[in-house]
């Protein structure tokens, strides 16, 4: 097939290009008819306008940045795809940016999606508690921003966020319910808003069914696989837990591979609970106990925000805070008898 | 923070704008010297030079798109996390679609990015097997492509797989030494490539052994988890295989459940072998026995064969084939004797 370009399309047609550009650009001087004439010409020849020289003129990617700290968590993926959804229903699309926790790669990424890359960024943040006012130094030309779940508390933009404290205080209580007395708390970075908030649920709990508070039972892990391996059984060793809270599904599986090499049977010699959208949550041995998110529609409600903003004109500088609800689904990892297979 | 442009950089260093905007486009008239203070000094300005109108000149948008057909896939997010390695040591961002293994919507993504969206796709093809001549219709001007694991076979252009059809036919015979008999293989589309590829290593085993091929035993799946569980669930009662081997890691987990549903014992009653990246693949109950591609691995040669186009000039239309090689790792779904817990 010939390349095809605005000017044979015209000529194809018996059109001036400026015709077809203005139908492009949805341009009212055009009529209903023309432009349905031209867009079908232009599917049949398979031509797309230039899509940098028509962006410059209309200011417009027709594009949201999704930005998460990482892909291997069903949380993360299921979120992604309702943002798609209705992303897809505003006729966006998505780009999706992983950070690896890297605060550096978050960074750089938002300053690249400056020079006009996307029209909006929805955002998980990276899980360093690092210097965050990078934000802020683009003032009023910052692109309009939504938070999800991991958040920056201090920077003033809209936000959807789930009942982390109640849950986590819930999830706490559970265990104390099931017979546990030393519970430890997971957590990957325990300076980060959403660690925290888990984490003074859990403290809460613990004081509610007056349980001592113990410093050393709070557990700081890493991004690293290998790592968090011997911090946890260290944990498990040291310290003697009947019971775990972990904040990330990743540890729930660390701590599942260290009782497995420890010896040590879940749910009789340690419980465990986690925050996890994982589907297999049911297959695992034992099945787990989650605290589930409804990560789809928290996906949805972060871009319904952000078309606020890039539609209605909403102001972007606000803490408009959507709150959903959590469930815990509760299964044999912390049954109080023992498991009958 | 006032907001910043070409002009205040310029004067804040006393350069010209010409100069600065040379310095962005790394032109070799300006020295190194000037060019880190310019760069330095944009950095402390927050300032980004326009992404579209710089690219129109470089006709460069140092992006590579990668297509993928779901993400809620150990598989995919691993090989996404390959590509970025490759794409990042290049000075690339990529973009992550997804076709939820709808063709539609891989055609449209497709379109799109052919006009300045991205220097180059590497794509791994939507489960449905309908008309990809579309691909052929950009002619001299289709941008870079590289497939990886799922592939349009008569597309001429580089692609990265794996000995699927030694992987299968050895998955195969491993059910036959663990004493099966009745093998199902479960696939979700046995037109694309992939599928037929995987069921031929299936069916050649099956003859090396003696063992009647049966068109019935092999069980076409579909993208709907529900629809899927009846499907398992009637091929489990109706034809009593001893054995499935399952093309894709979700039609594993679908068994699962079936087999918990039907108060089936997997492996007792039933063995599962399944291709499959999932790193708890050993937390499941049983373990799952995985066919393991080298996903990271996969996806930095699918990225390292469009660099050798896009830097390297190298002819974009040729057959140039990578084969990565799997492995199977044995766990407690095939075992042949009463599982010890």
């Amino acid at each position: 097939m010939d390349s095809i370009n605005i000017k044979k399309l015209a000529e194809a047609l018996n059109f001036s290009t400026s015709t077809i550009s203005r139908a492009f650009r949805d341009n009212s001087d055009i009529s209903a008819a023309t432009k349905s004439l031209i867009l079908e010409k232009a599917k049949e020849l398979n031509y797309q306008p230039n899509h940098y020289a028509s962006n410059l003129r209309e200011q417009k990617s027709k594009t949201i940045a999704v930005i998460v700290p990482e892909l291997a968590n069903n949380y993360f993926s299921q979120a992604i795809h309702g943002i798609e959804r209705v992303a897809r229903e505003n006729g966006y699309h998505i780009l999706i940016y992983v950070t690896d926790d890297n605060y550096d790669k978050e960074v750089n990424f938002i300053r690249h999606l400056h020079n006009g890359r996307a029209d909006g960024i929805i955002m998980s943040v990276s899980g360093e508690a690092n210097d965050h006012n990078y934000l802020n130094k683009f003032g009023a030309k910052r692109l309009p921003l939504v938070f999800f779940d991991r958040i920056y508390e201090d920077i003033k933009t809209p936000r959807v966020i789930t009942n982390d404290y109640n849950s986590s205080f819930l999830a706490t209580e559970h265990l104390i319910e099931q017979g546990c007395k030393r519970i430890g708390y997971l957590v990957v970075n325990k300076t980060l808003s959403i660690g925290k908030t888990r984490m003074q649920g859990y403290i809460d709990a613990l004081a509610k069914h007056n349980i001592n508070f113990e410093e050393q039972l709070i557990v700081d892990c890493s991004n690293s696989y290998e790592e968090n391996s011997t911090i946890i059984k260290d944990a498990l060793t040291q310290l003697k837990p009947d019971g775990v809270f972990t904040s990330v599904e990743r540890l729930a599986f660390a701590t599942y591979y260290a009782c497995y090499d420890l010896h040590l049977s879940i749910p009789d010699d340690l419980k465990v609970i986690s925050f996890s959208s994982l589907e297999i949550a049911p297959l695992l041995n034992p099945s787990l106990t989650t605290i589930t998110q409804p990560a789809a529609e928290i996906g949805e409600e972060a871009a319904k925000l952000l078309f606020k903003i890039l539609d209605d004109n909403q102001d972007k500088n606000v803490f408009n805070e959507v709150i959903l609800q959590s469930k815990i689904v509760v299964r044999n990892s912390t049954s109080d008898s023992p498991e009958k297979p």
